[in-house]
């Protein structure tokens, strides 16, 4: 039988009654002669609940103990989806990450899949069962000890079972009906893509527009998953939603496919640093292992041997980041005179696999910016992507306006 | 270093508060030197919850599936509990019931231990761990499922694990400050006791006196483990409480020393079977598969070759009942002409080891109901308890007129 992976994330198991509505939908996909693997996130809110008790018991907590706790609401999800299945008199059963065993490393809170062997469930398949529900967002250490791949991680979890299980198409039901030009609730006048690339889609995905969690998509590229995006509120359709493929597949795109906005980050800049080889390793080497996500650095011009070192960061890993730092300056290992904390910053994106052919991109974005008076704080371009930090009270006029000027909401 | 075990209730930690005003109490012990394995119960309320949830989304559900769903709460409570040790400095991590591993067989939502294998935990403790957290209430089966111990389980795994770590003492922390001679709530003149025999306490725990769970209470009876409840809410001491102990560890007992009342009965008759040899064999053979405890049973006098059969059980169990006999009567191994159910009956249970040395208890206990113009429905005795099936609403009274005629309130 052809397998098919269906997640369904918080908002469409967020009460017994959704568990339902995405049952039947299941219930579809297996009346066409589907193994199908479903994955499911926790009810919506509970996850969040659980992270709320866990930094409140230990704000600088044991990330093993963290995993343990958050990683409860999947099961929950995933036993009553099984049971709401065989209610339908669909053969279904439950599986934890452990149970698969879905392996990872043992990077705990962030942790990668390493291995998901088939074989228990492709038995069960083949004794008759028609759907497993596999608790999303979590798996098994080395060590014996759960682990959670990080905020979304469901989504990670169903393009893993995808390309473990060579599944015809992954299908990501989520409140949004697909992937769009930028968020619908900062600009009214966004639009639904049909099809985006995968590259943009990454683009997109780890900037901030909260479809897909950025490592399901970069899996999906890797392994040439059939990933889609569709509402679990809408009508059921083969082509509904947006569909993630590679770029060969898109016949023509505009120069930006996408405006991207994160409001959740912070800036920080350590000031007056010796400028020397390895300074920036001495730097980002403790952050990385207190596992601070460092997205945009700028280093200053150097004067007489001394410069700055400006770098934006989630603002949720703001306290932790300070103790590295301040930790390897007590150490040694790193001299500053201080540590600056911006935490009222966001970033916009321009994205599309356009801007490799054509130039001018960046120089009419900083002109939009600059036109509606908003100042830019720190720029980083990639092949496909221009982002800016800029105050976060700009963001949504900032969206607006280079959607506006990129003509976005024509196809 | 000698191990102690220390059982908090799901009102002990029923918040972040709590959960650190248990982690104190576990910090005194292991000031004084112990290794201490900690069993937590869900926050009170979450496993309710659950069991609504598995209740509502399939009311004859895959037992399976309620114990991947129901076990949940516990993991949450332990990873906290570690979380907030590790915050006083206290090394301690959490164990779920699988990677301990707490061995149980396959009977779903009622599994009995097997086999709890120390090495792993033992193993940290020589490395240095103080506490292990361990969630209560759960194991894993022979097939690698997730399987519970049944409501109140927690206790059980609390004492199993004392058996298994040879342990100086299990603690059980809940809500009320030790075992009464009756629930307080139904009768103010309620005394505490300071010990009890493991026998009076079987029967209080199976009669319905919800401190312990029944099984906990076998268990330690039969590995002999010192077991004492105590409140967490009161002052911490090495007398607080009651202690559960050998019938020979108690000079002298009162005649009767509890009266316990279980609520949640119900009656159900069997109307017209054939009256032959084997025939309660095949009514309760099909019962016990179907997980319905029996509890009290009669058949009427045989009147021409056929009689009824009475028995009660749990009022959560009825449905599950009625379906079990219906089908073997569908089957044709049992024929009967109706089956009632009555659904407004309570249990009032007298029990005290004195009733072995001393006649006439029962015949007291019924001039007390009969005075009260209580009708008794069913009756049942073993060496050291008389229970009455009566009418629900009598319950508070026969309680308060019994514990009165019995004089429990003097030590």
């Amino acid at each position: 039988m052809p397998v098919l992976v269906m997640k369904f994330g918080g908002t469409s198991v967020a009460n017994l009654d959704r568990i339902r509505r995405a049952a039947k939908r299941v219930g579809v996909e297996v009346a066409k002669g589907y193994d199908v693997i479903v994955i499911v996130s926790a009810m919506s809110g509970k996850t969040n609940e659980l992270v709320g008790w866990v930094g409140e018991t230990s704000p600088m907590y044991d990330a093993r103990e963290y995993d343990a706790v958050v990683s409860s609401g999947e099961n929950v999800t995933a036993g009553l989806m099984a049971l709401t299945l065989q209610e339908m008199d669909i053969p279904a059963r439950s599986w934890q990450g452990w149970q698969v065993p879905l392996k990872t490393n043992s990077a705990h809170g962030q942790a990668r899949i390493e291995e998901i062997p088939p074989e228990n469930i492709m038995t069960k398949f083949a004794e008759g069962m028609k759907v497993a529900v596999v608790a999303g967002f979590q798996g098994i250490s080395p060590e014996g000890r759960i682990t959670t791949l990080g905020r979304g991680g469901s989504d990670t979890t169903a393009v893993a079972f995808a390309a473990a299980f060579d599944a015809e198409r992954c299908d990501i039901y989520t409140d949004v009906d697909g992937v769009y030009t930028t968020d619908p609730r900062i600009c009214p006048k966004a639009r639904k893509l049909e099809k985006i690339a995968f590259e943009e889609m990454l683009e997109l995905a780890s900037l901030g527009a909260k479809v897909l969690q950025t490592r399901s998509v970069e899996l999906a590229m890797r392994y040439n998953v059939k990933l889609r995006v569709l509402s679990s509120f809408e009508e059921q359709s083969d082509t509904a939603g947006t569909l993630i493929c590679a770029e060969e597949d898109i016949m023509e795109s505009n120069v930006v496919n996408g405006i991207a906005a994160s409001r959740e980050e912070a800036k920080m800049t350590l000031v007056t640093i010796v400028d020397k080889p390895g300074v920036a390793a001495s730097i980002f080497g403790p952050l990385s292992e207190a596992g601070v996500n460092v997205d945009m650095i700028i280093q200053n011009v150097s004067e007489e041997g001394v410069t700055d070192m400006t770098f934006s960061c989630p603002i949720d890993q703001v306290k932790r980041a300070e103790k590295a730092l301040n930790d390897a300056r007590t150490a040694g290992t790193i001299g500053f005179d201080e540590l600056t904390v911006d935490t009222e910053v966001c970033k916009v994106s321009a994205v599309g696999i356009g801007m490799r052919s054509q130039s001018g991109v960046a120089a009419k974005m900083f002109k939009v910016l600059s036109d509606e008076g908003i100042n830019i704080k720190v720029i980083a371009t990639s092949e496909i992507k221009i982002s800016v930090l800029i105050e976060r009270k700009y963001m949504e006029l900032a969206v607006q306006a280079l959607h506006d000027a990129f003509e976005l909401e024509k196809a």
